[in-house]
């Protein structure tokens, strides 16, 4: 009887979530996702962006996603075309990874990245990283240069060091408009916890598919600006703001990092795919339109399951994304259009 | 079609797992437990224990169950119980947790420790602390007293020291015995992937139900001998070592912490609860004998559910762990009995 009940629940749900996701992307059925990319959910308001500002964001999304898509064509893994449209990302000064990050309390950049690989739930993260250039590939050489699977501080930067990883001073990241956001955060007095504002928040990250049917996600951030504490948010925590399981689907996250862990969002879809039986789009929605939703958290999540199928949900105004087909077909959005 | 499928396969996925259950701990019809407690898994053996040692282990899980115990008599929370057995764990110097943790390469005590409320989803974690008595005070102080969820290395230190938690010195935790094995390490070589020894492992964990009906969850650790490289394991990540949701269960795990974080064993195990409609025993069975055990990874876990029936389960050897139930009857173990 109990066994009754639970079936019933089971196939009550699928129908309860269809009805709940308006924001979820369907994929067309004739051409699958590959890589799909975010820059981060946050309050992005048309008001503050001028048509000049947009084309500089979409032209780096989109180079990002023909940057991963070429992995893809040349044979390359889901991982390599994570990695490579990150790196384009971290590059550029417009997103809260890598070169244009975000501040600590102390004017620093401190970066946390994590990637997962799908086929073998192999996994590396970093945290607290302050010299190495590009922290994805940092996330990569400890899943696979290294018996762990998260290093953080000092630790991190020695392993990276003995792995010959490109290193820059800490200036490197640093940029104007980063400090100046800095000051004036100490000016009003460093909020507790930080508004989810374009700029404080804003983590980048992929997911792919690869043509031998392997899933991977990666994820790379600055953190919450002012960030005091040596805080860890989600971005490195396996099963909170990454996760990849060819069973069920690829996952990176962006938001409020403190919901997404508590709720292993990422995790979570994964589960609810797996054990409830809830499409990629239903189990997205699901996850940020109820879990995070519920507990009061912001954000959102990029998904792709081993049919190519992509959810891009969140509950923000806005999200800097984009996805690229089988067939090269490339699509940036912004805002909830 | 595909909702009745999925509906079948739910209905006879516990039945089957049912089947692979031998070590989980079935709780009495009658006595709910209330309190239980690890103290590492490993590879425990009965040739190396002599009397006097086992007395020693017995009489210290003793202490920490009475100490929980008493918390939940008196009307305290689970939260309460959790802290209370742990501390008793970390400051006993037979445990691989505050007093008596492993060493790092560096030859220094470095620990972690997380909890998490089963009723808000709240949590706290800390990693790479070197002097803070209680870890697991820290942990909780993050999670009340922060905006944050997860704290690491010197950050979490400044943050202990504005909120006036006891701090000791780093050799307060440094036993003779933890540095003859690092040297004993050091002299073999330092193997990249130690094995899962008694003591080269062996985390600290509890996971309580109060009169209210609230579950908790806690874990401490040193982590692994001979780490390196700012090394996190699974025991201060929420989803991977610890978690708490009144909707499922409490957990805490311990054992070779990588494994634990790519199969994000905690969340695991409360998501085939609320998804797949599994028992404690069945979720916990399905995670460590299931999944871990397919990874290759070993360990075990101990997870309590909202009725007071508690599941037990490793892969190896022993494990050191108790509980308590509602009456106050205490049983403690340590091998596959």
């Amino acid at each position: 009887m109990k066994g009754l009940l639970i079936a019933l629940l089971m196939v009550g749900l699928p129908a309860f979530l269809n009805s709940l996701q308006p924001e979820a992307h369907e994929a067309s059925d004739t051409a699958r996702v590959v890589l799909a990319i975010h820059g981060g959910a946050g309050t992005i308001s048309r008001d503050r962006m001028t048509p000049e500002r947009e084309q500089r964001y979409r032209a780096v999304l989109r180079e990002a996603l023909e940057a991963g898509y070429q992995v893809l064509q040349e044979g390359g893994t889901s991982l390599d075309a994570v990695v490579a449209a990150i790196r384009v990302l971290e590059d550029s000064p417009l997103f809260n990874a890598g070169r244009g990050a975000v501040l600590t309390n102390e004017g620093t950049a401190e970066l946390d990245a994590s990637i997962m690989d799908g086929r073998t739930l192999q996994a590396g993260a970093v945290a607290g990283v302050k010299t190495v250039k590009n922290p994805i590939l940092l996330a990569r050489q400890v899943m696979e240069a290294s018996p762990h699977v998260m290093l953080v501080g000092r630790g991190a930067e020695t392993f990276a060091q003995e792995q010959g990883l490109e290193q820059v001073p800490n200036e490197y990241f640093i940029l104007p408009h980063r400090r100046e956001q800095l000051r004036r955060m100490r000016e009003r007095g460093m909020g507790a916890v930080p508004e989810l504002k374009e700029h404080t928040y804003g983590t980048v990250g992929a997911v792919a598919l690869d043509r031998y049917g392997n899933l991977a996600a990666g994820t790379s951030t600055g953190g919450i600006m002012g960030k005091r504490f040596g805080r860890v948010g989600d971005s490195p925590i396996i099963g909170a703001g990454t996760y990849a399981d060819n069973a069920a689907c690829a996952i990176s996250a962006t938001g409020q990092g403190e919901y997404f862990i508590r709720a292993a969002i990422a995790h979570e879809i994964v589960a609810l795919m797996k054990y409830a039986g809830l499409t990629v789009e239903q189990a997205a929605a699901a996850a940020i339109h109820g879990t995070l939703t519920r507990m009061g958290g912001r954000g959102g999540v990029i998904a792709l399951d081993r049919n190519g199928r992509l959810a891009m949900v969140f509950n923000t105004p806005g999200m800097y994304r984009g996805y690229v087909d089988e067939h090269g077909h490339i699509t940036i959005q912004i805002y909830r259009d």
